[in-house]
């Protein structure tokens, strides 16, 4: 698949904008939300929200309404709850994992300890479900609960297989398919149903959200070795000495040849932490075709997410259907 | 206000028979809802849901759509959703509070580890809405989502308060409306909405349960420092410690003669956790007035409270009315 360089540049142009509108909207939501609050809830609210971050989950939203035919300011309010919700987990993502930083500052529970960011959490996560059961209803609430329920499950399994090095590929795609690409087909599928898309509409967004976010994991499991430091803020081969087994060493250990099968498995079950043992660990999974492997499954991902995208006829929302494929692209060539 | 004997049985009697109706409908929600799940997330949920509590909140939903009317399978299943979410805020305050026990067993946190408690809270969190939005719609989750946001305001609210002797006894209240009595004000409109009650109604079910939650948390507070540990299953003057400045000690500092009010203030200033400096202080406490008007305060409350359920004339509802009304009486006689 390839992109044309002009559907690039317009994706930067409407990013920038979409995510400008989409921060207009959190902040007057996130205003009149905290009349009569604390203002250590507005403070911390404040640092954890307008913190950076690429907004790509808000402009999924957005562009799955407006190729649905509706593009108005309950489009960006519904895109600020998905945004909260995506906060939400970073917030308590870095509780978990006793994270320092995001995004290049201090992460809020570095900043202002657990407690608070453990309430932050829970605070973005009821204002995010209010919104969306005021502006989606019923149905669009289920949408979302059962997608933040998966990314729990997502989250158990993960757990529970840490350090497995059985690890099966099937299952490796069951976990991220939970934890990771269930919300982004969720805020596809809510754009979708705000702006009155057809059944169909819904389910061809939903798909494709839930291709595009595994192809997303999959690109962010193949950084976290291959990427650069500098460029992703994170260490390289953090999630291999947290004992994250994931498709890149699952592909290796499948396609290795007996010695240096033997070796990934000797140096998995020695200390990890061990100075040369990650950037050794790199090269065998070069040398067996495990980058390969992720990247030609990264690959057929965004394919699948594209062809999603079908039922669209090609028409006034022609913009909207390039910008998506355009994302899919993106998410393929990213390097952060 | 005093409550007979013959009122007081009954309650147990109503609370033991709606206990069990609303285990069996968490029962059977989280089966349902756990459909295909991770069985660790399964495991943790019984656990979690499952041990013990005197489910007072799912008793005061029932009684409140009782009161107004109804009382199917659809209003257990709303006291089971609001059990949850109580839940949810107990799994995640143990994990700020570091505690190592919860009524009598490990807590979550201790036994499955913070990742899991975290994860299992939002879990509860996200589903109890979930229900709360298919039963209520967009206003009673509007409702809900206020009462949650609320609570997180009112803890923020304590913890930039923490240690703070000057804090006035209108703070105090401020504080303890928000973390604790807005959820239980919730619990009671929310039964009432759901049975159709009239605005009055729903209303003043509010009003009862807000009441009634600021009652039970000076009770808490009082206890924290009274209580029998045997009994409340907590260190007494945990809340001291803690820094936490509670209407006990607001009282006696307003009231104290002056060499007992700079005593107070010099134990405050010293090393809490000096092996006598909790016995002294419950002495002065004692001698200042402090749990006098505290218990006086939960009193009024409690007043407060029953007055506010005079708009339901006494008729067919008239057990409804008593087992709130006992309910009142017995959050003002609790001993743990």
């Amino acid at each position: 698949m390839t992109v044309s360089k002009e559907s690039q540049t317009r994706l930067g142009e409407v990013a920038v904008q979409v995510a400008g509108l989409v921060e207009d909207a959190m902040r007057s939501d996130i205003t009149s939300a905290l009349q009569g609050c604390d203002p250590l809830l507005a403070e911390v609210l404040e640092y954890a929200i307008f913190g950076g971050g690429k907004r790509i989950r808000p402009l999924l939203t957005v562009l799955s309404s407006t190729i649905c035919g509706r593009r108005d300011g309950q489009v960006y309010l519904l895109a600020a709850a998905l945004e909260y919700l995506h906060v939400a987990t970073l917030i308590h993502d870095d509780v978990i994992d006793h994270a320092r930083t995001r995004r290049g500052r201090r992460s809020v529970r570095n900043k202002y300890g657990m407690a608070v960011a453990i309430l932050a959490g829970d605070w973005l996560h009821a204002r995010s479900m209010h919104l969306i059961g005021q502006l989606t209803g019923p149905d669009g609430l289920s949408v979302f609960c059962r997608a933040t329920g998966a990314m729990v499950d997502g989250e158990y399994l993960q757990i529970r297989h840490a350090g497995d090095i059985a690890l099966t590929e099937e299952k490796y795609f069951s976990i991220i398919e939970r934890k990771t690409a269930s919300l982004i087909a969720a805020t596809c599928m809510l754009g979708a149903m705000l702006a009155g898309g057809t059944k169909e509409q819904q389910q061809a967004l939903g798909r494709y959200g839930k291709k595009v976010g595994m192809a997303f994991q999959v690109v962010d499991d193949l950084l976290d070795y291959l990427g650069n430091q500098r460029e992703t803020g994170k260490k390289v081969g953090n999630d291999f000495l947290e004992g994250k087994i994931t498709l890149p060493l699952i592909a290796a250990l499948g396609q290795a040849e007996a010695a240096e099968h033997e070796e990934l498995t000797t140096l998995l079950a020695g200390d990890r932490t061990a100075v040369d043992t990650c950037g050794r660990l790199s090269v065998l999974l070069e040398k067996s075709g495990g980058f390969r492997l992720a990247r030609s499954r990264a690959r057929e991902l965004v394919g699948e997410a594209v062809a999603a995208l079908d039922v669209f006829s090609s028409g006034e929302e022609q913009e909207s259907h390039d910008l998506l494929v355009a994302i899919a692209g993106y998410i393929l060539a990213r390097k952060q």
